[in-house]
């Protein structure tokens, strides 16, 4: 596209982006939800259709932690950042390493997008939507993909 | 969220969706295609992780029309647009009825984020994100959610 993204707020979303991922590999639930608008709305990886308000999703986010056994390792992806005004979005393939309480390894690649309206000086997420695409011979979640 | 959006322009991209459902109704690709930037990238139902560039989706909407046998029935729900200056994101439930070309019912909801960018007098698509969620109990896809 040729319109032009402010550089220094796509320099702010980013550090804004690197933060969540800290807080990830911290399972720091208070640090991930410090970003979140309080009408929130988050399409997640897992069910139901929308998780909406930020208490939804700090429930979500613990149960998220809760689950690995041992540190988090969080990568992003070719992020793309596009903002004006009040308004910006960031796209990008995410990747998560760990092991599960359960034993089992989890290496999974993900797409997630960030949708966020600045409030005063601070930008707070409105939206996110992270998701795994399914194949259609199978019917089944395509867990093994990496771009 | 407090920031109110541009009126004109929120209802500049909800006649845009509402041509996007027309354009699928009649499974009609180049209308469809109208509003894709160069660029897109698109996180999409099915594998794999994205498609980029307009060609691709183009091919990939082919591939969804095609797999219909007769016509298609296209709702959303709960869309809720936020516009600045040239950026702007929706989000929304999405849902298809129709009859696969094997004789398979198809009744499914989905997630659909659409983010576009203001390029001279038209609104563009950059990057788009369909999804649908899965149990994390049984690993499958949940396509029977509705909301």
């Amino acid at each position: 596209m040729t319109t032009p993204t402010n550089n220094a707020v796509e320099a702010k979303i980013r550090d804004f982006l690197a933060e969540r991922i800290v807080a990830v590999c911290a399972k720091d639930v208070d640090a991930l939800m410090a970003h979140h608008g309080p009408a929130v709305r988050t399409f997640d990886l897992v069910e139901p259709l929308q998780y909406v308000g930020v208490e939804a999703i700090r429930k979500r986010a613990e149960e998220w932690f809760s689950n690995f056994e041992g540190p988090i390792e969080y990568e992003t992806r070719d992020v793309r950042v596009h903002a004006d005004g009040g308004v910006a979005f960031c796209h990008g393939l995410h990747h998560v390493k760990g092991m599960s309480k359960d034993g089992t390894k989890i290496d999974m690649w993900w797409r997630h997008t960030e949708c966020l309206r600045q409030i005063g000086d601070k930008w707070l997420i409105v939206h996110e939507h992270s998701s795994v695409p399914f194949d259609t011979a199978s019917g089944k979640v395509s867990f093994e993909l990496k771009p």
